[in-house]
């Protein structure tokens, strides 16, 4: 796409005057990264406004639209996040503040329902409480970027349940589907969890208004949420995939990363389990995950 | 500036692999314009949040100021407009939309406060109303831009008050400082309006905060509005400005266009006004405003 549009020279000029007007009014700002801000943000929304050569009727849209997303925002429900989400700008501002650095695993984006001061689990304990799905067995190594494992790091993991609700969309309360545990002195860990499955996002508002006017899903990939901390080294927010999700190529927040795709391999009933659980009569899933973390001052 | 961050091969074909993916979430739109719209917009958002590194503490930051201007927003107050217009983008919309035809006069911002229905005066009338300020004479000629006249152009006019109102502002509902005319058979028109007089937009909301933040002004230059119509020409919507005000420079909506700057010249009390209104003790001013209006399909 073009960023010049077809207009004459004397019109170009007229249009780019403005620009450069409004960059400037902001040369007195005391702050030289809001006065960076504000001028970048300046020049790529009159970018927009000039290539498509916006309309003064989906102008009127525009700020319609982003009047219902304020309106719906409240304490409990994030429709600026959401629109960020789908639009990839969560994403991408997750791109540039883990950028790649050698093996170190991916991030991806953090999502709305991390909760503080989640149950501590010992490592090889369980997570999902009482909420309902397949049992899944969870387990990999933490490593530094030169492979040397890393003691005691502490990984916070939270999902969804089969239904595709986390804890905190229950109406009682209950905490199930999150805990903290800490990984082994050659930072290895294990814990049970739940097969991952799919959910949409909350698509009754004005976000799920425009995905539905654009032909998209509001479905997100089923994913397991990570974010493993350390001493010395860059917090790492991440989730994991299953592999064979259809939703991969689709997830309505972009937070799928190839490399963050693992095999969720199926049990039958009876199968002995790495800890010895008896399970029963239900089948059950496992899966491995060994994260490498980024050095602190990577960024 | 550069839309090229400093970054590795690598980092930069994971952050151009997302804006791509996003921009092929709307492959399966069914409005090719809305379609045209997401894509460009997420472009020219991923590109901001590339260029200036975007940090997620800002990322925060920015998700707050929306809600709050979400939050502001009422039947009564649209802070998303008041952004829009602070930023520039009201005015490239207009420029967008009101191309550069010949001689025709310059579009500027449409603001908040046009009425409709505003009463009708006859050409030569007055529509200050009891409004307070100096009394200005305001004449001038509607012409095409083959310099043909335009007979019974409609013209409707609207103003703030010399202490910064318009009337919608005031308490107890009364009209003044608008109205409207239709010049006669040879495209003529005048009227008695108010001198205009600088006033601040409303700034006790997140848009304020961030020009105070950003080391900018609230107020906007001294304008009278017009908004001129007839059959088979562009609708003008525009403002005059008065000549010798400091403010033409900082207007914080960025209306001023050099073509609309017009002499408003002051009159000593007891000189003979051009309809012989007795204006007893009281200077005036009189100003001189040629409208030309493009074709219609000009755009």
């Amino acid at each position: 796409m073009s960023t010049e549009a077809p207009v004459s020279v004397r019109q170009k000029t007229i249009e780019e005057t403005l620009t450069a007007n409004v960059q400037a009014s902001f040369a007195n700002c005391a702050d030289p990264r809001l006065k960076q801000l504000m001028q970048s943000l300046v020049t790529h929304l009159h970018a927009f406004v000039r290539e498509v050569r916006l309309t003064e009727a989906e102008w009127n849209k525009a700020i319609e639209f982003l009047t219902a997303v304020g309106h719906i925002t409240d304490d409990r429900r994030q429709e600026f996040i959401l629109l960020s989400d789908v639009l990839g700008v969560s994403m991408q501002t997750i791109n540039v503040n883990n950028e790649a650095v050698g093996e170190a695993t991916e991030a991806t984006v953090f999502g709305p329902f991390f909760v503080n001061d989640a149950p501590e689990i010992p490592n090889g304990g369980d997570i999902a409480g009482a909420a309902p799905g397949q049992p899944c067995w969870i387990e990999g190594t933490i490593t530094d970027t030169y492979g040397n494992p890393v003691p005691r790091a502490r990984i916070e993991v939270w999902e969804a349940d089969e239904d595709g609700f986390y804890d905190v969309q229950y109406a009682d309360g209950r905490v199930s589907g999150r805990g903290h545990l800490l990984a082994d002195e050659e930072g290895r860990y294990s814990f049970w969890g739940l097969t991952p499955t799919p959910y949409p996002i909350p698509h009754d508002g004005p976000v799920g208004s425009m995905l539905e006017a654009t032909g998209r899903s509001p479905m997100r990939a089923s994913h397991l949420h990570f974010m493993v901390s350390a001493q010395g080294l860059r917090t790492l927010v991440t989730h994991i995939f299953v592999a064979g999700d259809e939703l991969l190529k689709y997830d309505t927040v972009f937070g799928v990363k190839q490399s963050l795709i693992k095999d969720f391999v199926e049990q039958s009933p009876g199968t002995p389990t790495p800890d010895g659980r008896d399970l029963g009569h239900t089948t059950w899933a496992r899966t491995r995950f060994d994260i490498v973390l980024a050095p602190e001052d990577s960024q």
